[in-house]
């Protein structure tokens, strides 16, 4: 682990220096230099992803380079991975739910330092725009333009290289490498007692979860529940719901065997829609008499999203749409269903806000408050990723957490 | 106009009354009998309606018979007329939007007496279902199994017949009628002094429009709105939202001749999708740094409720629909739209609770608080109502209102 004013060690780029001129030495921080760390690249849709050396350029102006820790694989990396996400670029580095300890940073960044244990977040929080200001939003709008299309914004470059050739970022955190370089908005500084092997899984699926009940759709006591698909982030609304006190919370997946994992985590029904005839919205909307007052499609299947709106009850029932959808796909209804008062919403990363927000999380984790360990499910190292992505799609698995350092 | 106690004569009620036996005489209500009426019959789909005497039943157990004096025509009435309604009845007495007078009330009414100043709610408020006890929802469940079909849910009959075949109710309310009768539950008593031939209106559209503002979407000083059609219910938006305070409104609509009269209502900007290439939603995001806080659809086309939910802000804007979109037809969107932020809802009668929130909207009527005056362009009698029909679908006509007594 680098530690704070460590010289990484690149003789390359040593020799380099030593003939550098001395105006041009004086702009160089010379305490952060390439560094070459091995990372996992997804160079193809589909194809196994390589693990190799890459280089990592040091963090210009705004920029933070971490040190990865341990990373978990979430269903968004396999996602982009597929080929299927129009905007996902190749060669890049997959991976945004993880912890590590800042390596280095770039000019102008006062809020970490060398040494600060964090958690990279995809969704920033710059605290200066419009967005960040609203009070309304956790959709910060200040690096998006660049983690959208794989860049940082200081000079619209990757920071990661092979033998000279760009690989894009990811969501702005590129987890799957032992080192990274984000943008200093996109690091929350966490707790350095916190186990980084545990928290990075606040960096993306258990916050989504209980975000969506806490903030997006701020479930009261005693309320009716339906949870559509229980993998984590399913299994975290349920926890998020069960906070809420008195909650009735009905989980509906068609892999019945999730539902001995989902009582631990608050879910107290269980419907498998193949054990149904009808459409299962009817079936909700039966059982609970008249419809449940919030839903949470945590799958990302714009058919269930539809259902997930309309087993909500009329007049009040709310609809929160977590899963993320395949590009170009719609949802449908009929506007009977909203002008009879039910509402459909969204959420991004459970609407907390990640630089104020994640270090909360994490001191809810140390006091117990919330569950992080029950999620991981299997523990492998980033050697082991192209497996570990293959345990995402079984039944079995929540979480994978990957070790970098063996 | 009925008073209080007063017998309506109809003489071959009064000779069928001196041969009943005594004990039979003990349960009728002497001074309730049936009553002619002058109303417009919709026959048929898209015939014009017409005008004829129908007999109305005494008001039975729960039940209001009223003494319509005016009614304006509202464009659900023109959706069912036109046969699209697939849940439309045939024959029926439309009407909706009205005030009158109470004529007679049926058993265990307690609320209103003959004599009282009313205007009927096709939105009932019982204050006792689930709906009504829920402080979440206007939308009370008493009657709707009845008025959902036409008929009062004593004894699941109608109290309108022509030669003795039934005619079917119409919302709960059928006010193309001298006379009708209506469920207790669905009648709001307003100050005996407020001009009933200007607060028909608040019976429907006027209040969708405020409610729409102040109750489903709840806008803040300071907002920007947009609004999707600049008709009476558009209108009614319009002030609502300039009542919020500072608010910024702009006003689409085809047909650029609606925006002089808009300005009156809060309206300060106008597009005409015409005048542009670009989908409507680009125009007004390109127009308002973003996107709008708050879009309202006042339509009822689905496409356009589209564009209203899609030019809202990222983050945080609401899109309600107010709108009531042909019977079939569905909305659809990216559920991007909903993760990033935009929340998409509806609104019934504006949200409010029609018994307790119609007189207070006819006292804000008084004080001047709320326009009603400035949307009636037209007056006719009940017996030019086809004509009235034609005017509905200029661009000139916002309210025609009808005098059912010359």
């Amino acid at each position: 682990m680098a530690t704070q004013g460590q010289v990484i060690t690149c003789k390359g780029m040593y020799a380099c220096l030593f003939h550098l001129k001395p105006y041009l030495l004086l702009s160089v921080n010379l305490i952060s230099t390439p560094i070459s760390s091995i990372a996992a690249v997804a160079y193809e849709p589909n194809k196994p992803l390589v693990i190799e050396d890459v280089q990592v350029a040091p963090p210009q102006a705004g920029e933070v380079r971490i040190k990865i820790l341990f990373t978990a694989l979430c269903h968004t990396d396999a996602y982009t991975w597929s080929g299927k996400d129009p905007e996902g670029l190749f060669p890049c580095i997959l991976g945004h739910e993880a912890a590590g300890v800042v390596e280095s940073v770039g000019e102008g960044v006062t809020e970490v330092q060398p040494g600060d244990h964090v958690i990279p977040c995809y969704q920033a929080e710059c605290r200066e725009c419009k967005f960040c200001k609203s009070g309304k939003t956790n959709l910060c709008g200040k690096v998006r333009s660049a983690t959208g299309v794989g860049v940082m914004m200081n000079d619209r470059k990757s920071r990661f290289s092979v033998n000279g050739k760009p690989i894009y970022h990811f969501m702005g955190t590129s987890t799957f490498s032992q080192y990274t370089v984000v943008h200093d908005v996109s690091v929350a500084k966490i707790d350095p007692k916190a186990p980084l092997e545990k928290v990075c899984l606040l960096g993306c699926g258990v916050p989504t979860g209980l975000g969506a009940v806490w903030n997006t759709a701020k479930v009261e006591p005693g309320s009716n529940v339906a949870i559509f698909g229980l993998g984590t982030v399913g299994l975290a609304v349920a926890e998020g719901a069960k906070t809420a006190g008195d909650t009735r919370i009905t989980g509906i997946d068609i892999d019945s065997k999730k539902y001995e994992t989902a009582k631990k985590f608050g879910v107290n029904e269980f419907v498998n829609p193949k054990d149904h005839q009808k459409p299962i919205q009817e079936v909700i909307v039966d059982l609970t008499d008249g419809g449940v007052d919030y839903s949470f499609e945590c799958i990302g299947n714009v058919s269930v999203m539809r259902a997930a709106l309309e087993c909500c009850h009329k007049g009040w029932g709310t609809s929160v749409i977590v899963g993320v959808a395949a590009s170009g796909q719609e949802i449908s209804t009929r506007p009977f269903q909203l002008v009879t008062g039910r509402v459909w919403k969204g959420t991004a990363f459970g609407g907390f806000k990640s630089r104020t927000q994640v270090p909360w999380l994490v001191e809810k984790y140390m006091n117990k408050e919330i569950k992080v360990d029950e999620y991981i499910t299997h523990s492998m190292t980033l050697g082991e990723i192209n497996k570990a992505f293959d345990l995402l799609h079984e039944g079995t698995c929540l979480r994978c957490v990957l070790s970098t350092s063996d």
